[in-house]
């Protein structure tokens, strides 16, 4: 594509996540001939986002900015939460979806990142202290850790663990084993190992 | 997601071609946590591309929207072409695979789409008689119907050769085979009776 115009837009849809030039290409194709009307609401929605949703000030879960006072996710302005019990998450993504299991009836904490120093993140880079905080101002009884299994999040659930032990919190974590409809078969060894770690009483 | 704006954002993302809610809901939270500055320079942009892009006037191709006079997409505008071989597609995506391949040297018609009377498209659906306009002012002598080897795409081409072969003009159908690269042992049988029948004196 040769016109600048078309050029700018491809380059700038392709910095979307798993987005390539081919993708990118193809949805401007889509927005030039079959959907012109998508393009300008998309637009109009995208221009505006900023100023309309920012991370909630409290657990940075996407939250509406409000016109009165603090900017708060429906999760931490929902009265019925149990504010007593805090799910710390890495992701907006993960608090997604553990919403959709939907057996969660406490409060969220979104972290924003993993503890890995190989990509220069260190202790230092997490919001610890906010979360020091907040456990001391909503009276926090107990903290589920829900970072991933993986080598960052396992790192990042025992430097929870290290820095809120002396609150006197309650701090659990995640299972981790063969997931529900999983064939143990083909369990790869660490995720068997857990399973059977974890094993729990019938 | 609750927020409204949140939702109606995923909800306009998900038309794009491909893309369904989660993928939608993963480049919202993308654009609201990685890239703020993303989501503002994609809203500019998407909100004037219906004013900057427009169909080619003469091939139906992308064309920037000029300040004088037609707007001319960069392969009509270019005089190197050779305006005496036309290539007929069915979609822009179709002209930019063959430009990208640059054995192309004459000029392009994009039908925008292609002979279908299951989905109701009809021969009074397509641009054929802007098509015979074309090849008489412009003094086309050979056309190359390009549209893909499917049923529509056979159709169309045998539409083509009936509805422009009175004028005269040379009419050729690109070659259907087994693709470069490709193994004998995988491709289907239509392709191979295709490439059989199609063989070429060595």
């Amino acid at each position: 594509m040769q016109s600048p115009h078309a050029r700018r837009l491809v380059s700038l849809l392709s910095r979307l996540p798993g987005v390539g030039e081919k993708t990118a290409q193809r949805y401007l194709l889509f927005l030039l001939t079959a959907e012109r009307q998508l393009a300008d609401d998309l637009g109009r929605e995208l221009t505006v986002l900023r100023d309309r949703l920012v991370p909630c000030e409290k657990c940075g879960n996407v939250a509406e900015v409000s016109d009165v006072g603090a900017s708060l996710c429906d999760i931490c302005a929902d009265n019925k939460r149990d504010s007593r019990l805090l799910c710390v998450v890495a992701r907006v993504h993960d608090l997604m979806a553990i919403e959709r299991a939907g057996s969660m009836r406490g409060r969220y904490f979104v972290l924003g990142k993993l503890l890995s120093p190989l990509e220069g993140v260190g202790p230092e880079d997490l919001p610890i202290e906010k979360l020091v905080t907040r456990v001391r101002e909503d009276g926090v009884e107990e903290i589920i850790v829900a970072t991933p299994p993986s080598v960052e999040g396992e790192a990042t659930a025992l430097l929870v663990k290290r820095e809120l032990g002396p609150t006197g919190v309650a701090i659990s974590r995640i299972a981790s084993g063969v997931p529900h409809g999983g064939d143990l078969e083909f369990a790869d060894p660490i995720t068997m190992g857990r399973a059977l770690q974890g094993r729990q009483r019938l």
